[in-house]
C-alpha cells in the first residue's frame, strides 16, 4: 500500500477501503505521509466526497490514533454531549451538574476556546482555584466519588484529528460536512462516550449557516454513530443570536450560576431541557422526553443541581464563595452600557461579530498561545424580537483597555439591526434527529 | 491577496485572475506559500480544471519565474522543437543538424532523462569529449559561428515549473492536461523560442495513452501558444512501439549517425520529415510542406546534414572519429541476441516496458543522482507487423552486468506479443494540429 495510490483513488472518486484509510491516518500521524500529500488527499476528499463507510472508517482511525479514555467502569451507557460551537454557549456548565445530580455519571474532558467561540475549560478557570489540569486518575476518582468531573483535555486524544484539523485550516478545507462530522465524532469516541447527544448549531454565529447543511451534518454524524456502535442524537439549535445574555468567561460563569439557581434565559432553558432529556434517555434513565424535562426542572427547583455545581467546584479546588456571591468576582475596569439611537424591533443580531468583539476585548484567543482575560466580555440586553425604545440599553461592554472599548462600541451597535415592524421571536429548537 | 482565498476560489470552481495566479507562482517559488498549500491548490486545479486564460497565465507565470533565454539576436522567428517523450526518441539528434544545415539557427537547451525516457544531453555525452555544460555566452557564440549548439540546461529556467512538477509527482497529479500543457509550454517559452513545433506522442510508451487525450493536450498547448503570442504546431506521433531500432545512449548516437548518413528507419524518417517541414515553415523558410520535406531529403542526401552534425560535435569538443567510425564505440560486456520461440506476426510491443528494461540495465536514471551507463541498451529487430520465423532475432540486449542481463531476457521477450494473423504496420503520423 502506498499514499500515491490512495491519493489517486480518491482523486478518481473511488471508495477507499478501511485498510487504506487506516494506512493514511497511521502514517500521517507518524509523519511518514507528508503534509503536502495529506493536503492533496484532503482536497480530493473535499471535492469528491466520501461514502458513509469511508467517513466512519476515517472517524474510527482518528479516534484510535492516540490515547482513548476508558469510561467503562461507569457503566454501559456513558453519555456525553457536544456542541458544534456557538456564541455565549454555556450549556455544558449548566447541564452537566443537572445530569450528575440526577445520578448519571459525568466524566467530561473539554477543550479550550480558539477563535470566537469560548471553551468550557477557559470559563471554569475563571473560578479562582478551579483546577482543570488534574490527572486522569484524579478525574476518574472524582466521578466515582461525587458523580462528576469537568477537566481540560490533558490526554493525547485523537492526535490525527488534531493534525488534520490544523492542516484543513491552512488549506481552505474547513467547511466540509464529512470532514467536520468525522472530526467531531472522533473526539467524542476518543473521550470514551458510547452515547452521544450533539447540539448542532445553525445560523450566523455557527459553522453551519443554514438548516440544510445542519441536517446533512447531523445525518452524517448519526450514520457514523450507527456504524461505530455509538448511539447519537442531534438537537438542531438556532445560533442566529448569542445563547443567553452573556459572552465572556466570568460573565458566563455568573449566568450559569444564576441558571442553576433557577433563573435562566428562555433560550438557554429550552436547549438545556432538550439536550438534557435526550441525555437522560440515552443513559437509560427514562424514555419519556416530557417526563425527563420535568425531572430536570425538579432537579433545578429542588436546589440539587446547584448543590452539585458547588460540589464539583469545591472538589476541584475552586473557591465556592465566588459562586455563592457572584458579586465577589471583580468587574473589568470599564463597564460601559451601549445605548440605542434607534427605535423599533431587533430584526437581526450578528452573533459571529459579537463573538469576534468579545475575542478582541481579550475573552478569547486568536492564536493558541494567547492569554485570555476572564473579566472582559459582553452583556446582551436585547435579543431578536425585542422592542427598542429611545435610549434603551442594547448591552454592556466589559473591557480592560480604553482603546479597545472605544473601538468596540460602534462595532457592537452595528451588530444589532433594528426595523420598524414587529418581529417574531425566533424558534430555539429547530429539529431533533436520531 | 492571500493563498487561502485563492485555494478556496479554485476549490469552488471559480476562475483565478492573472494577479492570483502570479501571486501563487511567485510566492510558491519564494517558499512563502507552503508545499501543502500548493498541493491543495494543485489537486483543486486537477479536479476542477482551468480555463484557457488561467492555463496561459499559469504558463507565463512559470516561464518568467526564473531566467529566460534571450534568443532575439537570432531573428524574429526562433523555432524550437519538443517531444512529450518516448522510447528511443532520437529525433532531436537527427533533426537539429538538418535544420541548421538549412540555414535556420538552432540554439537548444535540452534536459537529462529521468525515468524510462532518455535525455538528449545524456546521449550527446556518450560522444567522448562532447561538452554539454558550456557557458551561455559560449552557447550563443556557437550558434552565431556555426548555426547550431546543443547544450544542457544550465540556466535556472522556469524554477516554478520544476517545483510544481516535483510536487505533482508526489501527490498523484501528473496526468492532467492543463498541468502538463503549462509545464511544457513554460519551459519552451523560458528557453527563448517564439515558434514551437511539438511532437505529441501517443500510445503505451507515452504520457498520452490515447489519441483523444493527445488531441486535448495539443489543443491546450496551441491555445496557450496563441494567447502567449508563440505560434505552435503539434504533430501527433505513434508511440505504441519504440521509435527507430535502438534504445540507449551510445546505441542511439549510432542510429542518429546512420540516419544523418541517409540510412533511417521508416518511422524515424516520417517523424523527422513532418516535424522538420513544420519547423522550416514556422522559421519563415518555406510555406509548402511537401517542398520542405524535399529540402530535408536533399540536405541529407547531399551530406550537408551529416557535415553539420560533425561540425556541431567538433565545435563542442567531441571526438568526431567516433562518429566517422562508430565501430570505435566500445561495446558493452554482453551483447546478447534474444531469439523468438514463436512464429507469426508482431501484434503489440510494450514500449514502456522496453524503456524500463533499458533503464534497469543502466541506460537511464531512477533518481536524479543516478549515474548512467552509456554502453547499455536494447536493439529492437522486429516491430509491429513484422513477420516472425522460428529462431528469428527479436532484438539484442547490451548489458554490463550478468545478473541484470539474465533478468532482462525473459522480460524483453514478454514485451513482444506475437499472433498468427497478418498484422498491418501502424501509422506513424497520427495527425497535425495548428
Amino acid at each position: 500500500m502506498n499514499i500515491l495510490d490512495i491519493i489517486a483513488k480518491k482523486r478518481d472518486k473511488k471508495e477507499l477501503s478501511k485498510e487504506e484509510i487506516d494506512y493514511f491516518v497511521d502514517e500521517y500521524t507518524k509523519n511518514n505521509v507528508t503534509d503536502y500529500q495529506a493536503a492533496a488527499l484532503i482536497m480530493a476528499i473535499y471535492l469528491n466526497g466520501m461514502t458513509s463507510k469511508e467517513i466512519t472508517n476515517l472517524t474510527l482511525a482518528m479516534a484510535y490514533s492516540g490515547e482513548v479514555l476508558d469510561l467503562t467502569r461507569f457503566g454501559e451507557n456513558v453519555v456525553d454531549k457536544h456542541s458544534t460551537g456557538g456564541i455565549g454557549d454555556k450549556i455544558t456548565l449548566i447541564l452537566m451538574p443537572i445530569i450528575a445530580a440526577l445520578g448519571i455519571p459525568v466524566a467530561k474532558m473539554s477543550g479550550r476556546g480558539l477563535g470566537f467561540t469560548g471553551g468550557t475549560v477557559d470559563k471554569l478557570e475563571s473560578i479562582p482555584g478551579y483546577n482543570t489540569q488534574i490527572s486522569v486518575d484524579e478525574f476518574m476518582e472524582n466521578v466515582e466519588k461525587i458523580g462528576i468531573s469537568l477537566m481540560g483535555q490533558t490526554l493525547n486524544l485523537a492526535p490525527a484529528d488534531k493534525k488534520i484539523y490544523g492542516l484543513r485550516d491552512s488549506i481552505s478545507c474547513v467547511e466540509n460536512i464529512p470532514l467536520i462530522a468525522s472530526s467531531i465524532m472522533s473526539k467524542k469516541i476518543a473521550s470514551g462516550a458510547n452515547k452521544i447527544v450533539l447540539e448542532v448549531t445553525v445560523g450566523n454565529g455557527a459553522f453551519m449557516k443554514n438548516i440544510e447543511d445542519a441536517r446533512k451534518l447531523s445525518e452524517t454524524m448519526i450514520d457514523i454513530g450507527k456504524l461505530a456502535g455509538k448511539e447519537t442524537v442531534c438537537i438542531l439549535t438556532n445560533m442566529d443570536e448569542p445563547l443567553g445574555y452573556s459572552i465572556g468567561n466570568t460573565l458566563e460563569i455568573i449566568e450559569a450560576t444564576e441558571g442553576l439557581q433557577g433563573d435562566m434565559e428562555d433560550d438557554v432553558k429550552q436547549v438545556v431541557l432538550e439536550l438534557g432529556s435526550y441525555m437522560i434517555k440515552l443513559a437509560g434513565f427514562g424514555d419519556d422526553i416530557e417526563e425527563n424535562k420535568k425531572k430536570i426542572m425538579d432537579c433545578i427547583d429542588s436546589g440539587n443541581a446547584y448543590m452539585k455545581f458547588l460540589e464539583l467546584i469545591e472538589n476541584q479546588g475552586g473557591d465556592v464563595s465566588y459562586i455563592n456571591d457572584v458579586s465577589k468576582f471583580e468587574n473589568a475596569k470599564y463597564v460601559f452600557p451601549v445605548l440605542t439611537d434607534k427605535v423599533g424591533y431587533i430584526q437581526n443580531i450578528d452573533a459571529e461579530k459579537l463573538g469576534k468583539i468579545s475575542c478582541y476585548l481579550g475573552a478569547g484567543r486568536i492564536k493558541k498561545e494567547d492569554n485570555i482575560d476572564n473579566q472582559v466580555g459582553l452583556i446582551i440586553n436585547k435579543k431578536i424580537g425585542d422592542k427598542i425604545d429611545e435610549n434603551d440599553i442594547l448591552g454592556i461592554i466589559h473591557a480592560n483597555d480604553e482603546n479597545k472599548l472605544k473601538n468596540a462600541v460602534e462595532e457592537f451597535k452595528q451588530c444589532f439591526k433594528i426595523c420598524e415592524e414587529y418581529v417574531e421571536k425566533p424558534k430555539v429548537i429547530l429539529g431533533i434527529m436520531k
